[in-house]
């Protein structure tokens, strides 16, 4: 179908439309240590209990909580000291009514002891300990299996697994983990008024910033992406450097705010008889996006804007990137302030704006930063953005907004 | 001094003995593409105004907007065409008075043209273009130096680099930038009770957890770190392994919950004429910290439970190692919730209470994860903390709290 014929959707259509990707990660087997950061390809069950015995929280003694009911500085209770637990070692001496332990930090608590008190309540004698205050029972005391209980699912599959899962692998002695392979990303640019960042662009040309934009969201989110060239606006070149990058998961190519631009992507994808699913979003930054199929996988036309085409990145293709590196998402956790100014949008159109958050008084201000789509410093300047939905003409002042992270 | 006389110090007191601690990083010239993480050596100005020209934001027509004024589809303007500029190349044809030239997203501007009207608002014909709207002065044009003035600092020395910053640099020429080099990190584990994670634990002993948590940590604040071994707790193979460490520029050493354990580490420090600065912190988890100075370099005794680990260095020793990679921390954004119950606390203590954050009716719930300070999986199933100074005995349900992120 010529593109001439493919209108522009919707939000949710375009939604709707990358939502029907399916992509089936590999999975690979990799060391504990360069695990933060990846996503878990299966569910990770312990087979253990964890801590695997009942450990002290204190320097202390263990003792039966029954003898030490009511005891304080006037009162106190007097135990028997039957020897000491070496920490790292088993506890060889059970606690019998009337007798007490010493135990140490992380040292196990012996048998028969229902409580430990910190050596601080205690004045320790010959063979004997003089304790000056009541103790709770299981006070100072993780009981085996507290932490992780045997059969239990320390981390989900599609679970992106933070330092202190990896804590918890550790613990229950995983030194490898089965994580799912990043999702492979070629990236092109292109456009005749494009130069490399490293020359000089003569008059009426300019430097590749979204490459370079784009990359960097691809990293950060996950991805590797490898850059495959800047194709001039013909169709000869940009085939060629499309079906270079036939071999990954996904291709994304920047490039096309203008309709001459445009037309020469979709005729290129077409030729290489990949399909069209949309051609245009009703939003702002961002409209001229083109979505399809190319060898079987998903390619984006990202918008030549940089405004556009990082708003782009951050609101359609990580998402996609994140679910095809096998993510399951978390609930976002989002912002939330008051609005120091009017911003006025446009019926029938999603509107993304760029907003500074200044804290004043322990009130969190959000600060529209108004520029053209073009104004690539203007997105280094945010700190997040707000989303204006197509059926709403613009927010008033003192508004209540979400503010979304833009990374 | 010997360790016992050491109090314990107030959050502020260790925060002000942190602080005290200079250090000059160096730095190295990488790829722009690499910089997106890192954190800029020196002011980066440009030479140039970026965009160097007048450039159309949209298709259509550069013309005078005196021209158009009051143009109406019932009343519409005629202009004649005096030809089109090609999308890199410098403009031939300057607009004057009663003419317009047509331009593509991107192009330049031809001089003379104050607006651009977009081309859903043209009729165009032979030699002339009829348009039924007006323009107005700057309409879809974005000027010379409107992204970038000459001369204006596009990142500034101590920021760490964004996606954005990344987009700014590489409009501005910069193939390659100037970075602090990342702080190198050794980290060791102490304790006669730790194994390895790929060992299984004799009865009495439990594997190495804070290891994974800690490296974890410090790789996504931005350090390189190396694992400098697990020490048993004697001064000999503490001090060994210290020295072994000698040449990095921050060393931290986790174990050490019992006074046992701890001693070995403060007379390790000692022994190889390094300095307690302080030996412990009123907060809770966290307060069996050690701080001092070792080899010229900060060392860190970090506790033994896993949580209390963990928060310390979040809260410690993280912001030290941003400040050692030359980074110039920006406003740190927190969310604010509602408490789903009371949180008890003690008077005098600084407490980090772990939290779930929960959306409910758009209203952000914050829920408390009650847990002993060895309970790792707390941590893992925590999106934040809260903090309840130390002058203050708790909080109460429905109090409006701010909840900071863990990483």
């Amino acid at each position: 179908m010529p593109s001439e014929f493919l209108t522009s959707v919707t939000v949710r259509e375009a939604f709707t439309q990358i939502g029907a990707i399916t992509f089936d990660p590999s999975d690979e087997m990799i060391e504990l240590d360069s695990a933060a950061g990846r996503v878990a390809a299966e569910d990770m069950p312990s087979a253990e209990a964890i801590p695997g015995f009942a450990r002290s929280l204190v320097d202390g003694y263990a003792l039966l909580v029954k003898d030490v009911q009511g005891a304080r500085e006037t009162n106190p209770a007097f135990l028997k000291m039957r020897g000491e637990v070496m920490i790292g070692l088993p506890a060889g001496i059970p606690v019998k009514e009337g007798s007490c332990v010493r135990v140490s930090t992380g040292s196990m608590v012996p048998e028969g002891s229902d409580g430990v008190v910190m050596q601080e309540y205690v004045r320790a004698m010959d063979d004997e300990v003089e304790i000056t205050r009541p103790v709770h029972r299981g006070e100072n005391i993780v009981y085996a299996g507290e932490d992780v209980s045997i059969g239990s699912i320390v981390v989900r599959r599609g679970k992106r697994i933070t330092p202190f899962d990896a804590g918890v692998l550790a613990a229950i002695g995983r030194g490898r983990v089965r994580v799912f392979k990043r999702p492979r990303v070629a990236l092109l640019s292109s456009g005749d008024e494009i130069v490399p960042v490293d020359e000089n662009p003569p008059f009426g040309k300019v430097r590749d910033i979204n490459r370079h934009t784009v990359s960097a969201l691809v990293k950060s989110s996950g991805s590797h992406v490898d850059f495959a060239g800047l194709a001039r606006d013909n169709i000869e070149d940009i085939t060629e450097k499309l079906s270079a990058a036939a071999g990954y998961d996904c291709i994304l190519i920047s490039g096309g705010s203008s309709k001459g631009e445009r037309d020469y992507i979709t005729d290129s994808i077409q030729k290489l008889n990949g399909e069209i699913l949309f051609h245009g979003i009703n939003i702002k930054p961002g409209k001229p996006t083109i979505f399809g199929r190319l060898f079987g996988k998903p390619i984006f036309g990202l918008p030549g804007h940089p405004v556009s085409c990082a708003m782009v990145t951050v609101k359609f293709v990580v998402p996609l990137l994140k679910r095809m590196a096998g993510e399951d998402p978390g609930p976002s956790l989002v912002l939330t302030g008051l609005l120091t100014t009017n911003v006025p949008s446009s019926y029938g159109i999603e509107e993304y704006v760029r907003v500074r958050i200044v804290k004043r008084d322990d009130i969190c201000l959000v600060e529209p930063v108004f520029a053209k789509s073009s104004v690539i410093s203007s997105l280094s300047a945010a700190h997040g953005y707000i989303i204006i939905p197509e059926g709403v003409e613009g927010l008033e002042k003192n508004e209540c907004v979400e503010v979304y992270p833009l990374e």
